[in-house]
């Protein structure tokens, strides 16, 4: 299946030219460059797709939620029938293990999939419907009826450490599609042969439903500058992007600094920290060793969710704990991060946290790491509540396999750790019952950090459903008030519209009297599938 | 009641310091200084109002939904306690008429026990809950539950143009309060004394019901030193404005250079553009000319939904309607703008707009406008759709009792016409049947340029009711993704969280498997209000 890969952007269903700056996918497990040479869009081309992204939007939002239903649940099957040339080309690109690939692929189209279901079922678009008050005093009502329409052409950027779930087919497309947005992907350079492949699946399917080819474009581009004009072209009204927070908030620059600024979900960086409480440590303290060491290791610790800072108070349950973890650390395996760059900033920002003053470092795996297999080693550091109050750098993310855990003298050095938290993604919560008669002020304080909350469990791994929320305040993502996973996230790209004293032809189905949708509505301030 | 106004901010609960740079609020109606001096706030006082808010925001967030609606019934019926002495001082503030001050408390007083049925009704949160499946391979799925929670301390502007319903206890304070976040309101300088008196109604229904003074406070500020400062502090969560579309933009800018952004729902400028189809000109001309108006110098013009763009296709119908149209606008009355500034940037975008070539006036009031009792004019001109096309100028808001008439020689170019709007709030349509029957692709465009389609009515007069949408894509707002007026206001300031695993003890009560609240929630997929 290599051999088919074209190297090129796909503009509209059309490939995009070669003549453009070259550059190669690295197998990080050897180094070695892959095959073929990926051109770099020009921006004439980008401009090119998004002007054709806006000119399909004015027939995309306009088609039933079945087509827009019917073309998520295409490709999805577009991208099983690729089968396992691209599970091969997903591992050569980006050193994860095949099983989590294969996991990662069912959890891509099962995210497909209930997005079609989301869009069939069709509640979603919140449809509300006050009905005329010709009578009312001192003035009559007139009939108003409110829905959720889609934005308009969106910009996704994959990312690196989901070549599937977060990347030219995953949620952030989802959504759009599902909302009735038009995409653009800015593939990831790191995996572009998978992007490409996962490419070619979503112009199959965008063709196969009928629809226009400009629904969809896949662009190979270099760096920033093609990203930033691409956030910045006209035509574009928002933007999805997981990655750094550095790139991240210059995406976010770019869109508020344009005549008409744009939003950008950008979830970026988060440390997600986990409280050990007492009763936890004494009750289970070695379960919980074992399940942090496999959470922070997990995918090499590549996850936004991976678990970088850990709380406890000191005493004897803690140190037994810190003893357990330990030995699960050292014997944790050196494995293969997605790439050298990944690994530099992996080694440097650990480096930032370690070599501060009163940091420790507490185990490493035995193993050593294989720098020309881009391995990275687990290890742990520990430091003191006071000492990481003292220094805001010690709350820096290494994104990777690394885990500090912070010991404090006192419930109040705790509470305090968790009110100088930043913005997270999550945080977690490990307490028996008698440690959460008393959770409550920490929960609290918690809920105003976090987008997800976690008890007794490992932030890692994040279900793809209605209640999910995978975001938080700033900076773990960039827009606290949406997910960008689970069903909720296609809100991100939908607007609301109100429809005064339309007749029954010139509205949505979602608005008609007849409710031929079967809608969940709001009419007259009461939710009701009912006709009315 | 005007001897008890003290001049001064509430502070959380305290009257501000005297001594800083000290202003009057005007009677436009004469000119003259009204009573009495008023002092600007200091940047120490902002911020310790901000910071009272953020502690004040660490309770009022977990109290119960009934207090949170209690507050908002309570501080509506302190304004209504508030009696004539308020509607005067508004009158001698803004030149409003008695009778629209009157008609906008009502809708003032009405909008927050709005506010209170929703909150007590309790289902806005969005409750969702995925019950575990502990069983599902290849894993399991851990209990999710999901809500919306307050955001955090809000600032609110209060507008020039309502200094009821989108000044201090208007639509944006009520819906920040109806999602538990405090509010810092900065007074609009042109009603000064109307927005302490409602500022003390609202400081009495805050101690009534038993609430931290710091959840509101009132500053007098000083032009945009003040203001950005207040969108830079850094506990404050999100924003909310109504006034012009430079103000707007550049709190939208200082909110977006933050260390850690934070959202600005600012209503800023539009056109509202009404497009007059054939059939319904013949159908009744007339009766559209003097419809239109009344709706462009109602409130003087002074609406943010003030239609100022009118496009018809040329003809005899036309032209009847153009005749009635100036008979009706030489006959209208020229009245008191809000303020002298008010009147002299209508002047000028007037300006803007008259003085350019091919723009002819139809027609103006007969009687004279007298600048010292800071009258306005109407008035109305004509152009070509060629000429609108060519010259974007002729787009300029200006806020008054002014509208321009475009003038098509094809239905091709008004459809050109509507391609070229900006956002806007609301766009309106008038039609016959026949007209609607070929209206779809116009609608269609049109859905694309505005929050609110209305159709055979006229955009002034906006409902608050849980369909309604006072939003649009920019630059009429800066997050068209939000309402700034009705039920669904509220969602702007809050944001998802989730709960993973928690026991009910520590779940809010929203989420609990009980549904001691009755909330139409989202379970397993399922819409139901049932317990689980």
């Amino acid at each position: 299946m290599s051999s088919s890969l074209l190297g090129l952007s796909l503009l509209a269903g059309q490939t995009g030219a070669t003549g453009g700056t070259v550059f190669h996918a690295v197998n990080p497990t050897t180094g070695e460059n892959l095959a073929p040479d990926f051109h770099e869009a020009s921006l004439a081309e980008v401009n090119s797709a998004l002007n054709a992204a806006a000119a399909a939007f004015e027939i995309y939002r306009a088609v039933p939620a079945e087509t827009r239903a019917r073309l998520l649940d295409t490709i999805a099957a577009e991208i099983e029938a690729l089968g396992d040339a691209l599970l091969q080309r997903a591992h050569a690109e980006t050193g994860l293990p095949l099983p989590r690939l294969t996991g990662e692929r069912a959890r891509t189209c099962g995210q497909l999939r209930l997005f079609a279901a989301v869009v069939r079922e069709g509640s979603w678009v919140d449809a509300r419907i006050d009905t005329a008050l010709p009578d009312r005093q001192p003035l009559p009502r007139p009939d108003l009826r409110r829905m959720l329409i889609a934005l308009g052409p969106v910009v996704v950027f994959g990312s690196s450490n989901f070549p599937f779930a977060f990347s030219v087919a995953g949620g952030d497309t989802a959504s759009a599609l599902a909302a009735g947005c038009p995409v653009v992907v800015k593939a990831h350079r790191a995996h572009a042969g998978t992007a490409e492949l996962v490419g070619h699946a979503v112009v199959r399917a965008v063709a196969a439903c009928g629809l226009p080819a400009g629904l969809f474009s896949l662009v190979h581009g270099g760096g920033s500058t093609v990203g930033i004009a691409m956030v910045k072209h006209p035509a574009v009204t928002a933007v999805g992007f997981t990655g750094s927070h550095a790139a991240g908030r210059a995406l976010c620059d770019a869109a508020a600094s344009r005549p008409h600024p744009i939003p950008v979900f950008a979830e970026m960086s988060s440390l997600n920290p986990v409280f050990l409480l007492p009763g936890a440590l004494r009750d289970r303290g070695p379960a919980i060793a074992t399940g942090l060491c496999g959470s922070f290791t997990l995918g090499v610790g590549q996850f936004c969710t991976k678990p970088g800072l850990v709380f406890a108070l000191r005493g004897a349950d803690t140190s037994a704990f810190l003893e357990k973890l330990s030995a699960a650390v050292q014997g944790a395996a050196c494995a293969t991060m997605l790439t050298p760059g990944i690994r530099s900033a992996f080694l440097e920002n650990r480096a930032a946290v370690t070599g501060l003053a009163g940091v420790t470092l507490l185990a490493a795996a035995s193993a050593a790491p294989d720098a020309k297999k881009t391995e990275a080693q687990p290890s742990v550091a520990v430091t003191t509540a006071q000492n990481f109050l003292a220094h805001p750098a010690l709350a820096t993310e290494a994104f990777g396999p690394f885990t500090l855990v912070v010991t404090a003298e006192t419930a109040a050095e705790l509470t305090a750790c968790a009110r100088a938290l930043e913005g997270q993604l999550t945080a977690t919560l490990h307490g028996n019952t008698d440690d959460l008669a008393s959770a409550a002020p920490l929960v609290a304080l918690l809920e105003q950090k976090a987008g997800r909350l976690v008890l007794n469990a490992f932030p890692t791994g994040v279900e793809v459903s209605p209640a999910m929320n995978h975001g938080g305040p700033s900076p773990a993502a960039s827009d606290t008030r949406f997910t960008s996973v689970g069903t909720a996230a296609l809100l991100r790209f939908a607007r609301p519209i109100c429809y005064q004293s339309f007749p029954a032809a010139l509205l949505p189905a979602a608005l008609q009297d007849a409710n031929p949708l079967g809608l969940m509505r709001l009419v007259d301030g009461q939710r009701t599938t009912a006709a009315r």
